[in-house]
């Protein structure tokens, strides 16, 4: 009997996309699970992530497990091929202290640039700088953050990736450029451009057309940084 | 020859302590180095964790960490002795889930419920006392979040552990007691008695009067939440 593989995820979250796309990389089959994020969503996501109530959840063999990159790790050691943690205990330190400093700085920061009010933008748009300029150091020159090959802190990093150029089309707020950032800009289209990634990322009109949705709802008051 | 093991550190640092305390669990040997945080933290702190300047920091054979989980993780791979997560997968996804809560969740709810201004404390106490409960359910009945043994959870805890009832104690808020969470309270006591935890923590007085310097520094606006 073949082992049982469920994703509970949302087609446009960059966090349910990390554990696809880590699924896809490990060749792992798995069934995924749409979830309606907006006010409907199912009673097994919330009785598998009682504590966030959030994608993305990985159900294997019967046993959910919330929070993208405590999934990823689940995975490596779970499913060996195509290692997406550097071997070396002080190489997996370094990754897992760049995949911690996306999520707990850049994120945020980016995400407030986009959503903060007028007045607190200037300040919230340095932020945000500086921390797409702390990730174009920590490339130092490769292709992607795991050297020749994606590793956790490319899936980490994936909003900047692709959803941050897409917000950016959409809001008209420019954080990162070839101008500014070349290597972290060069890093987005080797990025969305991996054979593997390719085939997981959302379609990008459709994601331009989510992310004008977004920006009514900030509009409209009902997203806040 | 030995290995270099140093801990920059300092001395009331829930962070630090966790790495210090785990250290002992594993009876690996190492050096500590005293920071000043106040103004005056030392060179060697900056140049070996210059994105968040920031103790705790791990110096192994020359190679900095930063990040206190980040750093647990290592030593757990690095020293075998003791191990501080579980052998099974999911057992040790399940650790690192509850750790990775503790540090996004329950430390800045509790934070904010002392150090918020106080048309907002009423709303932040119960976020914190949430939060406290989540924790007394996870505990479950156990003698420790690992179970017989402390575990990376109960470190990662260790602010709950210790310093919330020294900080209850000087401000005269109380969020964790007997009546409202009896699970955790006995862990409190479990924790701070046990044979190694004992011997790490600072000084009950010591802690309590430098909790008088904080709330000092946040009533003259030097501290926020």
């Amino acid at each position: 009997m073949g082992e049982e593989v469920k994703v509970f995820g949302f087609w446009s979250s960059p966090f349910t996309h990390r554990v696809v796309l880590a699924l896809r990389l490990k060749g792992v089959s798995y069934e995924y699970r749409e979830e309606d994020l907006f006010g409907n969503k199912s009673p097994l996501l919330l009785q598998y992530n009682p504590i966030h109530k959030k994608v993305p959840v990985l159900l294997h063999n019967g046993k959910p497990i919330a929070e993208s990159l405590v999934i990823l790790e689940y995975m490596e050691e779970t499913w060996k091929s195509n290692p997406i943690l550097p071997k070396d205990s002080y190489d997996k330190a370094m990754a897992r202290f760049w995949a911690k400093f996306f999520d707990d700085k850049c994120m945020p920061a980016i995400w407030k640039a986009f959503w903060c009010p007028e007045n607190e933008r200037e300040k919230a748009v340095e932020e945000a700088c500086r921390c797409l300029k702390t990730l174009e150091s920590a490339l130092n020159g490769k292709r992607f953050f795991g050297g020749e090959a994606i590793g956790v802190v490319d899936i980490a990093a994936n909003f900047v990736g692709f959803w941050l150029r897409t917000i950016q089309e959409v809001t008209g707020l420019e954080l990162l450029s070839a101008e500014k950032f070349p290597n972290l800009f060069k890093w987005t289209d080797e990025f969305v451009n991996h054979s593997v990634v390719k085939g997981t990322l959302p379609p990008r009109d459709k994601q331009l057309e989510f992310n004008k949705v977004i920006v009514a709802k900030y509009e409209q008051g009902e997203i806040k940084a």
